[in-house]
């Protein structure tokens, strides 16, 4: 893999460096068409010698993108398919390099034939994402878009699809490139200030504007970073932790809730992921409910393991549904109220008269919570949205989910801004936050204070020290973090050198043939 | 579906009837793309309403087989994906129809998508086969070559696919245009003969020459007929029964065969089928190879049924491997000529210093031949061609592999003639052989001996007489009985009408896309 490219091979897209001729299967297996994928230097020569075009014109004088019918035959002449050749010519092809796509019909035996004839006149098997790979190194796509790609082929919901095609369209990069012109031009107007500072004596007007700039660059980024915890949940289901005490009906909800939906997700993944089948769409959003055990105290160590899983999965959700059948009481609601703090709470009663058939009749001994009755809770209760079920039987579900869905506070969703999908552009963006940190610092006039939400974000940045050590830098220093926040930014399309150990690991994440 | 198409508008190919437009996916979930593709009156138009096309030229302007750059967007402006698009215009089409295939990225949801807009502005959902159905019916390929198409795809084997390419490519179908032209000429000779009958005296001459040709014809369509249980052994296996006393190493025997070849049967199949898992390429010809339960006498009634099947087993295969260690007896060796009469026979010693481990020390007693010795037996064994194996231990399995390979007796396939795989196929070509033998009889020169070939295939067609009760028929009703032969013939092409449930079902096997 040629990535001693240089940027300005890639940049342009206009120069394409057309690399050894690769083959891949871009179809799964068992479908009535397959299409096998060609690209690289002379890969229309090598699928000229295997095909024999069915109009008196050559392959190899075809159109670009234009389907040509014919047939393939292998070393003795035998024919292996009838099938459609269309050439892409470069740089007007996916990868940029000469490319050509040919359709087969969908048989395990023919692709694999055509892929050994590939091979045997010069291809080789592409790897992983090699496809998309060129695509980047030949500017058709930067980073972020070409890690779009595996992102939507693998999108199952609306959501998760809204956000990969949104990044591949270059939403995402078009943002990046905003934010990087604007450091740029903040950089510009530092020197130029720096250059007045020298002669001047009105500093401060100039650097609360340099300031304000930086301050609104710093806020962006961090949304941006923090829509990964949105981006996350699109992709991998919005975990939501189902408590509360044993026998309350915690899994007869659940069971309501993935009911229906259940072989809709199914279909959908294809996958045998242990986590699917407690995975349902709630408007286009998957939701991944969690089961706990009852919160009770135990001398039983198997138990009280089940214990220490709900405590770790109440931690790792977004939602939590606190499910109770008689009013809980005040130990039990200080504890759900420490456990959610920072997530979405939705309190459901359960109830009582349908609930303690016998099949929930054990564990109902030595709760967490003792059994005392406080009217004030029962007000406070009855003051917050106590969402009432009958778990078991069919009753309308639907005020639930929506109190649910608004839990999860999936709000960049609803006004289709960027979310950030991958931990590594999470990364990136931390670290030009942290650098942008150091700018507003600097910059910061004496009268002004630091911007509370700037200020806050450092607790979710892993490598940033606390806010109150920020050093004040000397204004000469200031283009250097300037320069360091741009080049992190940059790293997320790829318009930064990106190392090759980064670009094997993204595209080893794709299938073959993409 | 239109079924009640008329021959006339099928045979041309040039006027095409375009049926309500049909949608469906073309490849299996999980790739990199998926292709959806579309058939039928204005689909163009429906493909052009959800499809932006990237350059200035509308879609509806694109060439026919050129592909188009856009996106798809969904009632809300929403882009569903970026892809391509290529229009097929009637007749230069798959169906003969105008087509699209919208070739887009592979996930479930952006097909579901995709085909979701597709029926709302006025596709329906496509069913099994329809695609190719509308091939037939708008005269793209006759009925054998659309239903070599379903065998490609569902091809595995180099040998089954190149006896389902070759159907594909029309060598079938050509070899019964050159049947019917063949048996027209002779038409129009008999009543050439018949006329010159009423004035000339001068009769048996031609008629032998009559006789000779529809001899040539009936000996032809019954070779093809024959060629049924070779197509049907490449398609599913040619079925080999291993069998022998118990005890001998028949398991151990099946395993080694099975052993290197196994994980490259299950990677081509990708299906979950029983008798997959049995089944090995031999110079790309799947043999199924069958165990079978001990040969011997048994008073347990589980017992028996598992010998009752081993005795089915041994009719149904088309090779008998008989393993024994020590020297089979007399009655041994009838029971097994009796059993292989009419299959390949592979006698296997496998070498009795090396059997009798641990694990096969089960069922010694009581076996169905009693353990005499018999030197002229020894001597016939010696005379045979018996293969020698230590089946426990790694020693060359390639003159076995050829023994069983040569034991099927795929002639046909060796001369890479005309194979028939369909039992619709035979069944019409029996039925034409049955009229075809009553016109040879009919003809019959008064010193002619019937072919003996012509006479003995009677006992394979189940619907004729046997050979001697055919009634020489009067003069005048052999012509008769010559169009009953070729509307036969026809029938498999689809040249002659065919009814509505036969196509339902020839095309119901399909998979959907196709």
């Amino acid at each position: 893999m040629a990535t001693n490219e240089t940027p300005e091979k890639r940049s342009g897209g206009l120069f394409v460096n057309q690399l050894e001729p690769i083959c891949a299967p871009a179809t799964a297996t068992g479908g009535a068409v397959a299409i096998v994928r060609v690209s690289g230097k002379r890969c229309t020569d090598i699928v000229a010698t295997i095909f024999q075009t069915a109009t008196a014109k050559p392959l190899i004088q075809a159109a670009s993108g234009h389907a040509r019918f014919g047939h393939i035959t292998d070393e003795d002449g035998q024919v292996v398919d009838e099938c459609l050749v269309t050439l892409f010519r470069a740089p007007h092809s996916y990868t940029g390099e000469d490319c050509a796509e040919i359709s087969l019909h969908g048989s395990a035996y023919i692709v694999s034939e055509t892929l050994r004839l590939l091979c045997k006149h010069g291809c080789r098997m592409a790897e992983p994402g090699e496809f998309t790979q060129r695509a980047y190194l030949n500017g058709k796509m930067d980073l972020s878009q070409a890690e779009a790609v595996a992102d939507l082929i693998a999108s199952s919901s609306k959501a998760a699809h809204d956000v990969a095609i949104n990044q591949l369209r270059g939403h995402f990069s078009d943002e990046l490139a905003r934010l990087r012109d604007g450091l740029q031009r903040l950089a510009a107007l530092l020197e130029l200030e720096l250059d007045f500072d020298e002669h001047e004596t009105d500093e401060f007007a100039d650097r609360s504007e340099l300031f304000a700039l930086a301050q609104q660059a710093a806020k962006r980024v961090k949304a941006l970073a923090q829509s990964y915890d949105t981006g996350e949940a699109l992709k991998n289901g919005v975990p939501v932790a189902i408590v509360g005490k044993t026998n309350v009906g915690k899994s007869t909800l659940l069971n309501r809730l993935l009911k229906d939906e259940r072989a809709i997700v199914s279909d959908t993944h294809g996958t045998t992921r242990d986590t699917v089948e407690d995975t349902v769409l709630l408007n286009g959003v998957p939701f991944r409910f969690i089961d706990t055990a009852g919160l009770r105290h135990t001398d039983d160590n198997v138990e009280r393991i089940g214990i220490e899983r709900t405590y770790k999965a109440i931690a790792g959700a977004r939602v939590v549904i606190h499910v109770f059948d008689e009013t809980p009481t005040p130990e039990e609601r200080n504890e759900i109220k420490r456990l959610a703090a920072d997530k979405g709470l939705v309190s459901v009663r359960n109830k009582a008269d349908l609930l303690h058939d016998p099949g929930h009749q054990d564990q109902q001994d030595d709760y967490l919570f003792t059994e005392s009755h406080d009217q004030d809770l029962q007000g406070e209760l009855q003051s917050r949205d106590v969402i009432e079920i009958s778990a078991k039987h069919d009753t309308d579900l639907t005020s639930l989910e929506e109190a649910i869905f608004a839990a999860a506070h999936l709000d960049a969703l609803a006004e289709s801004d960027t979310i950030v999908t991958s931990a590594r552009h999470r990364d990136a963006l931390l670290r030009a936050h942290d650098a942008l940190l150091r700018v507003t610092a600097a910059l910061k006039p004496s009268t002004a204070t630091l911007n509370p939400n700037t200020a806050n974000f450092n607790s979710i940045s892993t490598n940033s020290e606390p806010n109150s050590k920020i050093p004040s830098l000397p204004p000469d220093l200031i283009a250097e973090d300037l320069r360091l926040a741009i080049a992190r930014l940059a790293e997320i399309t790829g318009h930064a050198i990106t190392p090759e150990t980064t670009l094997r690991h993204i595209f080893s994440h794709f299938c073959v043939g993409k």
